[in-house]
């Protein structure tokens, strides 16, 4: 237990290195953190995957439950980390490090040609990486395990092929006046100080205290948990909307996760979220099916009010929530509404899967996107950063991490109908501003766990069943009708 | 190279750690991050001592001079470190996180005799530890070594009897009107956004840019070179002073010290300053040889003005220069003046060293400590909390750290007069608000060195001789003279 306790400690100050680099560093001392942080990484691999560890792993005799996950979920991994050479590994970063640069330059310059063969050679690697599993059913599955342990290529596809197939058509019906919508923020300022004040309120509404949270600026939002009492999340300020306030509930529900994991988890392997659907879902589940319900808004808005009078103090609750709950056809993801969001994500998974199968040369690839984004979503697609490089990803070598956005909307969705079962008065609580019976609520069902079940045990413990994203169309279902009621 | 690489790493991130717990950790977090310091801090040991270092540092054959430097300084530090068993070096954390704790409480009830069986343990644990090295001298060796590297307790107590007897008759020298002062501050505020914007100008002028630099707030104030490249200096505010300037000016001197050296050093053990008094004697000179200087306040005052009017609208230079350059026989060291500070460091040196030494039981130090700030400095000590309870550092286990602060003033007095020697017009460069000569020179001369030569042998590469207290003696001598005729 005390090397596993070692290589934890190493993770997390590895990821305290990677918030410092993005919060706190200066400029000029990239390359050099740079140093730092691969010395951690290298150290926490290798002093996990010593023999040494083998043999205590073999040997180990469990005091207990929680040391019997902590052991069997150390030889899953144990296992799987051993299966790959040290020099793929190393030259899997080369090549991300490389592809990164590239796709940043062909970003500017809006020209996928030059980053093609950085691509490819991420491809190629990728495919090495899972010809390591032989056994494997599809040579996905050895990527998708590495965000989502224990789920399979087949699992994901039937999820999202049904995740599809009910959004196109609810996409498609959205009317003209719900697509072009109302001015969505407009064009009234929204002064940081008054958005920094809105953002503190609902923060401590939802449960964050300075004893164990903090709260500042990066260029791309995102959350750190350090230790489960140490949760650092993060935000940004843009004068003409509010995506402070929607990425600060964002990163809340990552963070509260990571708090609400059980003390006895710290420093073993099992101390985090059970994986990276998990956690989207409740990443998503407090931007979205919190913060644009109408109960939140109920309470919000003399809030928001008080602190952005020039933009809210004209409006009502409903025109707020309104506002929020607006559907658009568009070419981007990260700044898609939460109805359209799900194709943009299956467009990638659909294209990284064809990818790695090498069913699809990636010369072909903006043109795969074009015919995906328009056929699933009615978008043409001008240009290359508005399509195909429009994200980091696959730039950094991020193969079977797509699919579990829309994933974790589909568990939020299976949770939310489950919440609703157990707490019938939940939008009346937010309206009164206590979030207080849900968060409870969560860290008894989800956070507390950790990751001592499998992602689909812990589904099967929390909704009695098996991914299903039936909730969450139906979740999607009714707020567009009560949107359409709002309209009439 | 590689593994004193990663040892450097491991120290750098420990040191990233050090100051993200002072300055972003949430309160809350202190025992979780307490784990990973420890883990870090442990792996760094770990990796130095371990066979295979011996093995290589052995069988180097440095391809350079820099590589030569690094594996001279590197065996130096394995054979020490290999000297004190593993348990011994447990046993002095533990004893001190004890320590500390009953210091704290000590310090709060005033009250020493609760506090002086930790501190017993303490000072045998020292030793025991110098007891590693049967060959030294003196048992204070060892100790003192680990902060001047090579240097002999005779050359500390040498050169520090010489300090102090200069310095007794200096300050019994000083008038009435010296020692009762101007009121320093007095009772206008001073208030902190005036005092930030003014910090904020002294420290661009020294300097200071965003690229490399970043100024926080602590309870302590203290300085981390994270790199070179990546400096981080603290500082505090009160309403009734302006040590937030004096702090930073200090703190400034130690960041520039390790941005300043050679980056041919970096991720080699070389590559910091020589010496904690190396170390200090860049703090205090930028602090008081050209924070207290007339030449700084003909420079500074109008930028004063417009940061503070209440305080500095009236007022002229030499007004200030006076101000901040007032004599005071009193109680606390971190409080006291340049003239004065050099008594306070002097006594604790002599009483830990009768302290190691055995001659001095530990239920004497409270009588010890007052007979000598009587001698020393004319005061009577009216308690423990403003007597032998004042600082830290014993409880922490640090003995042999004292000293450094005075023989830092020491040599920051012989660089000040080897540096009026080479720049003649210092104080009117200053006056000009231009510190490039004064910052470019200590590059040259001190800094880019980092730690290739011994600390005495940088001393004698500089000024050209060993360590001597006259220069610094005659520095404050002619000081008192010019406060004088400023009264006069």
């Amino acid at each position: 237990m005390g090397r596993l306790a070692e290589v934890t400690d190493l993770e997390r100050t590895a990821m305290l290195l990677a918030w410092d680099q993005e919060v706190c560093m200066p400029a000029g001392a990239a390359a050099e953190h740079g140093e730092l942080r691969a010395t951690i990484g290298r150290l926490a691999h290798e002093r996990f995957v010593d023999d040494r560890v083998g043999e205590l792993l073999e040997a180990a005799s469990p005091r207990d439950d929680v040391e019997a996950d902590v052991v069997r979920t150390a030889r899953r991994e144990f296992v799987k980390a051993r299966r790959v050479p040290g020099e793929l590994v190393a030259e899997m970063t080369r090549a991300a490090a490389n592809a990164r640069g590239a796709w940043l330059q062909a970003h500017e310059d809006n020209a996928f040609a030059p980053f093609a063969p950085f691509l490819e050679r991420n491809v190629e690697l990728r495919r090495e990486l899972s010809a390591c599993f032989p056994e494997a059913e599809h040579p996905y599955d050895p990527l998708l395990d590495d965000f989502e342990p224990g789920m399979r290529t087949a699992d994901a596809r039937a999820a999202l092929e049904r995740l599809r197939d009910g959004l196109v058509p609810l996409v498609a019906g959205v009317t003209e006046t719900e697509a072009s919508g109302l001015e969505v923020e407009g064009d009234v300022p929204l002064p940081e100080a008054g958005q920094r004040a809105l953002v503190r309120v609902v923060l401590q509404a939802l449960g964050v205290d300075d004893d164990h949270w903090r709260l500042d600026e990066a260029a791309h939002p995102f959350s750190s948990g350090i230790t489960a009492g140490d949760i650092r999340i993060t935000t940004r300020y843009h004068e003409h909307d509010l995506e402070s306030l929607f990425s600060s509930m964002h990163e809340f529900g990552h963070g509260l996760y990571e708090h609400q994991v059980d003390p006895a988890l710290a420093r073993t392997p099992l101390g985090h979220g059970a994986s990276a659907a998990w956690h989207e879902s409740q990443s998503r589940l407090w931007e979205n099916m919190v913060g644009r319900s109408a109960g939140f808004w109920r309470w919000c808005l003399p809030h928001a009010q008080a602190a952005l009078p020039g933009y809210f103090s004209d409006k009502t609750w409903q025109d707020v929530q309104r506002t929020f709950n607006v559907v658009r056809r568009s070419l981007i993801r990260v700044s898609a509404d939460e109805v359209t969001y799900g194709l943009h994500v299956i467009v990638r998974f659909e294209l990284e899967l064809a990818l790695i199968e090498g069913a699809l040369p990636v010369a072909d690839l903006p043109e795969a996107w074009s015919d995906r984004m328009r056929s699933y979503l009615g978008v043409d697609v001008p240009d290359d950063r508005q399509g195909v490089l429009q994200d980091v990803h696959w730039s950094e070598g991020l193969f079977g991490y797509f699919p579990t956005y829309a994933i974790g909307n589909v568990i939020a969705g299976q949770l939310w109908a489950r919440l609703a079962a157990d707490l019938s008065d939940l939008d009346e609580r937010f309206a009164a501003g206590d979030f207080a019976p849900l968060r409870e609520w969560l860290g008894e069902h989800v956070h507390r766990h950790g990751r001592r079940l499998m992602p689909d045990e812990l589904l099967a413990r929390v909704v009695g069943g098996p991914l299903d994203p039936a909730p969450y169309l139906a979740y999607l279902e009714r707020k567009l009708e009560a949107s359409a009621q709002l309209m009439a």
